[in-house]
């Protein structure tokens, strides 16, 4: 908990509820409580809770908590006066996550630009419908671009798919031969079916449908869901999307069903495998500790991450 | 060509045309053919051919041919007086392609007589909805269950299911923990997409879409039109039969997006690979040639098979 | 302990010595004791041993033990009067391993059946000179199918080759060529050096000649022990049934010296697969815990199981 | 040979001997040739050749050859009036071998661009004395960057290295915490050992020390030999720039005796992956025959590559 | 044929029938044939051979053949005027395999050396037993030690496990924990199943109990028929040589059903990689073209293999 | 600490510093030390220290300490009066850690009696640069060959590579065509990186070079400096050598950036491979503990090894 909380205070909080426990006295029976948020552990006590509440509390709930601040056995806790359970929509996960540093909107201002450059009507229709969805924008910018590895936070997805617009745009530069707007395209959708495979409440889980089919599936379903709607959409194209999609991981070991076969496949491929592998590094750079100039062992590279001497850390500075 | 044609004789046969060259002569011109069929090549000539012939007849079509046997240089010549392009309903494959021994029926009875013993009345629905597709039964009999390997043949995916089928039941009563109706349901579906994923014409070639989709994801596509015109359908069942067709192959490496992680689905996979291996075998054992006892090496196993001495090979008949 | 004993009863158990202790004191020595079973653990108290108790008992022995419930420091403590050390067939295994669920009877009597239906009379003869061997029966029906996986159980051995039975009786059926009796010979007698390979006492161990030596060659060898007694069994008949049980894990990297040749030997090797994983799955389904409708990880399988939403589970009533 | 030779004409040309055999006549000898360019073959006679000429020249060397073209047995045959053998400095290789489309100064001039662009006086310094070093230019744009595979044509070399330090500035925008200097001070040295591990004289070979010694400790030692004379050089920056060299194959079974553990060697390795790969695909796509929409079996990559429909392939026009 | 045959001589040889043929005329028939041996081919013709001739000579059967040298249609044919057919045992393999260049004498009396240094009786008996059992001398002296690569040639077994012995007696002295007359027991029988794997006549070639059990589980089977006898053998010592036996491949993955765990065991296994590896590079190097210093690509070894410079082959000269 | 240290005694060691706390008192601070050996720990108080005492001793470093052993709340505690801090050529290493039980003259002499063997007079002189080199000896013999498998102590590099040596004459006698010379130098010199790559201070690490370079590399940049002054070394000889060292790892995926394609290398990798396994099952033999018979689960050689049975233990006493 903050520092800044005092005994006496009156508070009002989102918090998960952790543990909950029913207690008995001669005069009635109480709940005690352990919540937490990213600021940390805050123990609580209800006297005389609503009937409903101590029902329909599961642990791991996501509540709105009021009631004051006292101290009990040397320590903080928070006299309950009211609770109430929220859903998924009535809360900000950052509280319980952490998030992309960046903003989410500038975010979602640089994909639509992307959107906005592309030339085919086809595919511009395609993106349109889909990014400017019903309720897709708040999905989307919760998204993280995994579980436990690279971009694993609040608006990871948004941050992943973003990235790889820039270097794609140079790519596309490079290789005039490649359809620059079916590369963006398939940038912009590649993890798309991330959406529905994982589920973000307060922690970061595989939905039941994201272990069983997969965010590659997931992702081709949602996109004939929006082209059996688009009458017009050239099937070839369609199916070179769709192959993208289908194809990104870039190997069957890793989960793709099929190869790349197209230069656009091959492309997506390895500007998301780069961006991921170079994020995922980035991440544990920052967090991971170490001897002097290393961090830890790294499980997912295989390997030590050199840091540096402490002398090299300030090379910026007169360069 | 049969030993019985002669000289002579007017004849009419399904052919591809694999040669077809055209030749001028002060009179006019004419074309000049290879044909082959199962029985073997057959060279022709059509004099003063109807125009629409030459340009419309690219080699490899399937064509219905009239004529008359005659000779030229010492062999046989079909003087041809009529010819046409046929459409792929318009001919029986099995005159290019070898075909299953069994009885087409009597496979597509016994797999109706599965989908009959099936007690769930959603799974039941469903396969018939797709078993009793219009055309389905056509498209269905005719295709191999694999290009180059088990199976590959017409026919060959009726029969691999069939068999699975068999083996699936005797299953279910060592396993009663297993659901036998979501089993059968899987056994009888598990390949379906390979009705798109391969082209048979007069040979045995992978689709566009057979390569950049495959046909685990082409097969899921089916399975998901026919699930949404059936509102009653429960979903979890839904997600347990896409789950078999998307794992069956039991590992990533082998092209399933995920792995079987439900009893049906680890069976479904086990057998499906028991049935193809051991019936690749077979048509080696059959077909390849080798040294007295053995197989020549077979590639696709990574080993020689053994056929046994000659002696041995009388052992089921005193037994 | 069971919940039953109570203070001042006498008790006669067969239990597992888990720790022993002497102790001297003014007037002679005692020994303290933990004792285990299936049931938990027991402490003990013994004053004035004999003489070779103390010598001959080392830990991890199986004793039978006779004596008083009495209470140390508030907790059951048995007082004992009496107390030997037991031979490896003195005891029942199971009072310290789980067992098959299964009749043990029953499942020698199905193996029984299985031999007598075997047309060849050498391999008939073969069969019947193992499974009726002096004692060979009770050390098959206590043997595990394995140490730490599928069947890894008083009588998992015996049930393992049970339920392949069924299934390769289904296979012989669908792929006629196959040898039933070979097949069948082969499937009672694939693991039968699991007999020498694993020690079952209190606990399941590897024998020094089941590591140095391995299952499968201790099972050949006792196949050649028998076959140098019947000078009338066929040598290519032997080879087969040798090559069998030699290559019935399928590669080289899981053990077999040589890949299976055979059609025989696939079908073995396939059906020995598909009961080891499909059991695996079973027990893990079972035994491991987890979230809402999954089981934790499986390091064996390499992934998570679906056990399924709560009411899919009882799927089986209404359908 | 160009349709456009004709008989009587007098030519210089050079050109490699790909045969030469000796006759005798009786009024002496003569030389019959067969001569090689990458227009194709041509015929030769050389009549009282000069002493040296038959010992001197092995087959496969390249030469200047002048004389009179004649026609002999109704093809056209070079009357050779003087020949002589040249030195690897003496020829442009692209006589023989294809080159990069792309204008080699412009190529050059863009890598010193970029050379220009860091901001780290160490580096650049290096980066001046290599690429500014006595005929560097020259061998450095006649070297492919591969035998067989991506870039493996005269001028390869510099355009792999130009087009991955378009995708590396754009890359250095992405992770502002990339030593953007130290990339693409990487991303220019990393293949300098091609130079010295492929062999370009009239075809790409691999040198002695090329397949002893390989290109990544043969571009180490080159840049040590530089190294060596800047005594001012950081030794951490030369640490971790040696360190890119060393790593950028990405992982030990690709001939990296280190994995890249900065982040400027994972970006570097993953830079290079896919260019090679994409570059590799493109020449595929435009080079290898195929059925209609698709190439033949790519074995490098494990595929086939998609060309698409033919109509598709007019898909810029309207967009 | 040697160019020393001339027509009109009269000739005695043991050669292998590649071809025979019968033909009739007026008179009676004759036979035509095709005789190989390491000389090259021969072909023959036999008037009014016996009776038996024609029916008991099938192709690529050893013969000794007598006759007269003629001329027919411009080359030699052998007039046959007798020829029959030789048991393995009647002829000198030589005739037509290549052979160790070294004295086979000299082998066998260095192995049996080794066997006499070894202090342990029991293994020196067994030793005795196996080396001078009845024929064994013939055919351990004829046998290759593998049929495609290293020692591939009679005589190769007892030069592999000579050479491994020079080499396990300098080992010994490196590790004094290691048992060495227990490793030199190994050394000498490691292979002792090769003898039954393969077949040695006029060619090389795999025995059915080669194929289907291989020479690992041969050579166990052979030293337990020696150990059956020897009741005085220590159990524990014949289950360490029959470990090493088992695991001298080293890996599962190359056919070693169980992982060598003794130090003997170990030390086997390197030995014979060391030998088997470098036996097969000098092979190659002595046998296979390529260019300048190097050969060609060498697939057992999946790389090239470097000579040098012609000057370096002088090197010996003046060290 | 060894038992004989007794209160009252004074003492000199040296120590590392493994914890250390300053404490304030009224008089003025004193130190709180823990130290260790190892004979294993000790703790010290340190009254009124050097100012610089203090600030110059980090946890980890080396110190030599006097003073007085005097007893504290029941256990030795150290008064110390002086201590200074070490450098790393100012202490033995085999303080704190395990070193060789061979005599490090020894071995030395036998390298150099191995360098003298040498009949090529550039490898000779070579050798005797490198081996006689300022300081050389010191930093030679306290190397391990690894960090944490075999050889993992003060001297086993020296003891590697004489070990090595033996091996490699028996080898060099069983293969003529083998340069005698050559592979003596490479096996002296092919860890000669280990020297820079492992850092030998109170424990063993890796030094940041040791990590990003590797000790292959390292190894060769030595060599490199050697024969950059010593002008008439002949360069096809020095290729040679250094490709032994470069690819002495045997394999791209254990680091070495190419295959040895010489004899001399890949004998070089053999026997270093044999040697580094053997010796770390000796290690884990004699380190590692396990049931009866057994050792525990080696992980660095995924196996359990066998120790034997007791009995077989004495084997040795009557042979």
């Amino acid at each position: 908990m903050p520092d800044s909380i005092k005994v006496g205070e009156r508070v009002e909080r989102v918090m998960v509820v952790s543990k909950m426990v029913r207690r008995d006295f001669s005069g009635g029976k109480f709940l005690l409580f352990q919540f937490n948020d990213r600021d940390g552990v805050l123990r609580g006590v209800w006297w005389d809770p609503t009937e409903e509440a101590e029902t329909s509390i599961p642990a791991n709930d996501v509540v709105r908590v009021q009631g004051e601040i006292t101290e009990y056995q040397g320590a903080l806790q928070l006299k309950v006066s009211w609770l109430e359970k929220l859903a998924a929509s009535e809360y900000d996960p950052t509280v319980f996550l952490p998030a992309t540093p960046r903003d989410p909107d500038g975010l979602l201002e640089e994909l639509m630009e992307a959107v906005a450059s592309i030339g085919n009507e086809h595919l511009q229709e395609l993106l349109r419908r889909i990014f400017g969805g019903d309720g897709f924008r708040e999905v989307f910018l919760r998204a993280p671009a995994a579980k436990a590895w690279h971009h694993s936070y609040i608006g990871g997805l948004a941050e992943h798919v973003r990235d790889m617009t820039v270097m794609a745009r140079a790519a596309s530069k490079v290789y005039p031969e490649v359809d620059r707007d079916l590369l963006l395209a398939g940038v912009l959708l590649h993890d798309i079916g991330k959406i529905e495979e994982l589920s973000v409440t307060n922690h970061i889980s595989y939905s039941d449908r994201g272990r069983l089919v997969g965010h590659i599936v997931l992702g081709v379903e949602m996109l004939e869901r929006h082209l059996a709607q688009m009458e017009a959409f050239p099937a070839e194209l369609a199916l070179r999307l769709k192959h993208m999609l289908l194809s990104h991981h870039g190997s069957l070991e890793h989960g793709s069903p099929v190869l790349p076969m197209t230069i656009e496949g091959m492309l997506l491929h390895y500007l998301d495998n780069l961006d991921a592998q170079v994020r995922g590094a980035l991440m544990a750079l920052e967090r991971v500790g170490g001897e002097p100039g290393w961090t830890e062992y790294v499980k997912l590279l295989d390997r030590y991450l050199y840091r540096g001497e402490a002398e090299e850390s300030e090379k910026g500075s007169d360069e």
